[in-house]
């Protein structure tokens, strides 16, 4: 991959403290931050200070984790965040995550068009199924066999980009002089009807500044990326190594080809969650810190990660050379070989722990040179077109990534200086998408 | 009834324009603020400097209207509206309709939650059934018989409000130095199981300031009746005389009775659509203008409700004397008593239309006194507890009302000075609501 390109970033926006379990109680954050808009739409700012090209909300119909110590880890309800974000933000793209197993498409589709206009084209919806018995049960209801989920899930794209496309371009008149308020006939029913869902439509919104809402999609596995190379813009990613993401990534990229597109109007993003620091001790300590009360509990998994029976009395140790002599990296977790390279460099467990070896995105740790170091890597070996960039604190957090590794990446002419566009079709140069015109068709 | 009350005021906020269907090409008037959220802010602002006690924003799942001449009637999309105005308002309730017939409980739960928390403590839910074969058309559906429909809004309600309550009071806890961020024995699934809908719970939204949403309801009818006596804190009535507002009022406070409920705690509010001017000439003459181009196909209706054979060619003619002798007020229309009453005072036809004779509500035309009148004369006969007040042209409409009529209200006793709470729960009246507590049943 040559240079000419810049790499596309999205931030990722839970809970209302970061990614880190622990973020809540962290110093100079506010514990009440799960219910307040007020730091949701901050961090938004923040974000869009720093270019992103967009926020990434990851929603889940239900309540997970252990709330004894640990908070949700997704917002109280994603539209009513990106409604408060879109009001307070001007340029950066508003995606969440919404279940086509779990959500009429006509409901869905006005929700997402309604953000768009809201936000002057900047909404993208993140179409997953949903797999979870728990989620299910929310809606008193058992999961379909995978099948029938895929099917459901391209019946609801449709249908919703059909309701999207149901007022053409210029369907909305708004001559006062001469009375016409809309062109009856550029707003017209859908009828769509599929197995599981139909609509006859049309929605009650007229198109935004970009058309309508962009898809992007998350799933895995070959339904998955059927389903993203037939809709999607973009690709919510989770690969552990540059092999892995190529190899998605590319997949994505043949699914588009199959489905008659330019892969190129397919972005992939890779996810990172950086710990940056002063030094690498500094970004280390944050992140010991920050695990402080999950380090020991984790211990015996990190050793199933390594072929070793470790546990919570070793934590501020290194492993043994005898340990060492014997650890190999467990084949069923990706993360395992980045474990035992850490191991090997002689980290006691809590600070192999910090090193976000078991976290859910690769984590660079060091100053932001590293972090830089490390996107620019993946970016220029092709696994990814950008990534999905998840915070450890946000209050502080996106700041610091802002401040420190972006004009890195600027200086390297791997990232942008200001935004090209308004919308968020412009940001991931997805092509403009105003609908079907039966004119022409 | 004595003047130891004061009436309770509602904003009815529809698409952006007003309540007459002109109202999108009156001047001054923007016609692209049906797709404006800023629109609909200011005028939710121009409420709360009224002090109103809530915004209702009416809605129904589809596209209805001759979109050639006129705008649709309802907001883009009523969650998201109110999520704008929740963050730049602070006190003024927020009430918008949701359908229990083509909503998910979960879904529909967890959104107006979420509202609440965002607008500390002032969302409610008009919780209604939707009977048009078109909403259901958009769902892929037919519509169910109406005993089905309502078996399932009581379900959808009671698993809403469960849900709502799944958090108790005192359930999260934000305790960062025991690094206890909620306290799970509080929050407990719900598993409710109904005939049409069911879930689990528990939803991922701790209590807000006024615990959970405050259900309002609509519907007529024995059946909507009997609904609005189990949960309902306010109902949004639709009566043109004050004997039928009062008998709707008494049904729903009887059904309040029946279901184990203090009737106070539900208000009934009648509709109002004043025509407010410097003087009657001028205030019916803003009406004229705005049914210019809708009043010569209304005549042959305002016919029907006089018993005449009317057509357009007498539009600027007043009834005949042989046309009195004959006119009778239709028995199929509550409204024909006030449009004969009109007719004799002499009025033309397009004047008769311009008093508002066949609109949704009662029209007072006049100066503002005429409107608070017609709210003092029906409140003082116990037809309601207050009103919810349909502006012809929101764009200038808003601030008429607040500066004129709202005087006249205050200085007669009938109408509060300040918001004496910041919930809506307060500005009701309703008792507070967190939920059942399993350790006291």
């Amino acid at each position: 991959m040559s240079n000419d390109r810049t790499m596309i970033l999205g931030m990722h926006l839970g809970n209302g403290y970061g990614s880190q379990g622990a973020a809540w109680r962290f110093p100079g954050v506010d514990p009440a931050n799960y219910a307040s808009f007020d730091a949701q739409v901050r961090y938004a700012q923040a974000a869009e200070r720093g270019k992103f090209a967009f926020l990434f909300l990851p929603d889940f119909p239900g309540l997970q984790g252990d709330l004894a110590s640990e908070s949700p880890q997704i917002t109280l309800e994603p539209m009513l965040t990106l409604a408060a974000i879109a009001r307070e933000t001007a340029r950066i793209g508003l995606v969440a995550t919404g279940s086509t197993t779990f959500n009429e498409p006509f409901n869905i589709a006005r929700q997402f068009k309604a953000l768009d206009v809201m936000s002057h084209g900047r909404a993208g919806w993140n179409a997953v199924t949903t797999s979870d018995p728990g989620a299910a049960a929310n809606y008193g209801q058992t999961i379909a066999p995978r099948p029938e989920r895929y099917q459901r899930a391209h019946e609801t794209i449709q249908i919703a980009q059909a309701l999207w496309g149901s007022w053409q371009r210029d369907a909305w008149l708004q001559d006062t002089a001469a009375g016409r308020f809309a062109d009856p006939e550029k707003i017209q029913p859908i009828n769509l009807q599929g197995q599981h869902v139909a609509s006859r439509g049309p929605l009650p919104i007229p198109p935004s500044e970009q058309g309508q809402p962009v898809i992007f999609a998350a799933g895995g596995g070959d339904n998955g990326i059927e389903l993203a190379g037939r809709y999607a813009s973009g690709v919510i990613g989770a690969a552990f190594t540059i092999e892995d993401a190529r190899s998605q990534r590319a997949a994505v990229r043949d699914a588009a080809r199959r489905a008659g597109r330019d892969p190129d109007e397919v972005k992939f993003f890779a996810g990172v969650m950086p710990a940056i620091g002063p030094t690498k001790r500094a970004a280390l300590d944050r992140r010991v810190r920050l695990g402080e009360h999950s380090a020991p509990a984790r211990v015996s998994y990190l050793g199933s990660m390594l072929g070793l029976a470790l546990d919570a009395r070793q934590l501020d140790e290194p492993l043994s050379a005898s340990q060492l002599t014997i650890a190999r990296a467990s084949e069923f977790d990706p993360r395992s070989a980045r474990a035992l390279e850490v191991a090997r460099e002689g980290w006691t467990l809590r600070e192999i722990l910090a090193h976000g070896v078991i976290d859910y995105h690769p984590t660079p740790v060091g100053t932001a040179a590293v972090t830089a170091d490390h996107m620019q890597e993946w970016f220029e070996a092709g696994a990814c077109d950008g990534f999905w960039v998840s915070i450890d604190v946000n209050e502080d957090g996106i700041d610091t990534f802002v401040d420190e590794v972006m004009p890195i990446l600027q200086e390297r002419g791997l990232f942008h200086h200001d935004y090209e566009g308004s919308t968020l079709r412009d940001h991931l140069g997805a092509p403009a998408q105003y609908g079907l015109d039966p004119r022409v068709s």
